[in-house]
Order: structure tokens, then sequence, then C-alpha cells
């Protein structure tokens, strides 16, 4: 079950745009100061660097990923997280789209 | 002065996406039921069918935009809002990117 939406966030109105918009974000601030973002991934294969720590939790479409040091690629579906730890990296490669919510630290 | 956040929303997670990425938004609903979406056009010249009517206003970048039977392109920046009828169409030039919100009814 994945989460379809989230209430009482304050939205960042201006996009994050990476990759030449092959990832395309809107940053979210929680009422407790939490923040996250909500994303998409259009077809690529990219490579993130983490500062804070990362769980990228999938809402729509898929992903494969391979986390640094790890030698295996791993499907991510809706429903599914992956933790990613802070000043690290990981690769990811998106065949259709991949939805996402980023929770941070 | 252009709109930087939006508070006390609920945020579908899945991204909309339009035109094979070039237009990707995240739609918002605020707490008395009002729509909006925030999202970004990146470098294209696009044309957009309007349901309801809306209200298009810049938050960072900027466009050029066509109304259904108007002759001249108009230039919209940061802060900067153009009105769309219902039920007609609109064309967009973006050079770089162009952030807005996307205000119904």
């Amino acid at each position: 079950m994945s989460t379809t939406q989230i209430s009482g966030v304050t939205v960042a109105t201006q996009a994050n745009v990476y990759f030449d918009g092959k990832c395309v974000s809107h940053s979210l601030t929680l009422a407790d100061g939490t923040k996250k973002s909500v994303g998409v991934i259009l077809p690529a294969t990219l490579t993130f660097n983490t500062g804070a720590p990362e769980i990228m939790e999938c809402v729509a479409g898929g992903c494969e990923y391979l986390l640094s040091g790890a030698s295996e690629w791993v499907k991510s579906g809706p429903g599914d997280t992956f933790k990613v730890p802070g000043n690290s990296s990981f690769q990811i490669r998106v065949a259709e789209s991949y939805h996402y919510i980023c929770h941070f630290g």
C-alpha cells in the first residue's frame, strides 16, 4: 500500500529540477518541521549523492537502485522503501517513471 | 513578489507528467477544498487545454504565452499572473524554466 497523499504540509512552490528535468521534486515541510520531498524520475540512469540519510518510498511506477558499495541492483515498486546512508550515493535506473517520497534524516 | 510557499495543504504524492516530462506538477488541496497545482515547465513550446478556468501564477523563471484567439505573445515572469478561460486553450513557450502555481476555478 503506497502513500497517496500527505496532509498538513507547507509546499515550496519552486520545483527542484535535477539532471535537465529527468528528476523533478517539490520540497515539503510538515507541521513538526520535518522535511520531505515528493518527486518523479523519468526514464534515465542517474547517480544521486546524499547529505542527510534518506528513505526513498515508491508511490507509483518503479525503479532499480544500486547502493554505494553494493553489487546487485534491487527493484523497488509501489509501497517499497529503501534507505540510503548520509554522505553516500546511489544509482537509480528508471524505465518508465518512478514517483517517490523522499524522507530525510 | 512571488508566492514562495503554500501552507496547510494536502499534496498528492504522484506527480502529473505531461508532454514526456516537459511539464511536471503536483496537485494540492487546501483546507477549504480548493484545488491548485504547483509545477514546472522545461524548455518547450506546448499547448494546454483547459477544463475549468485557470489562473497561472509565475513563481520563478518565466514564459511567453498566447491565449486562444489572441495574436500576441505576452511575457510572464515572477509574480505575474494570467487568466485562461474554461474550455479554452493556450500556448506557452519556455526558454529556461517556468515555475508556476495553477489556481483553478
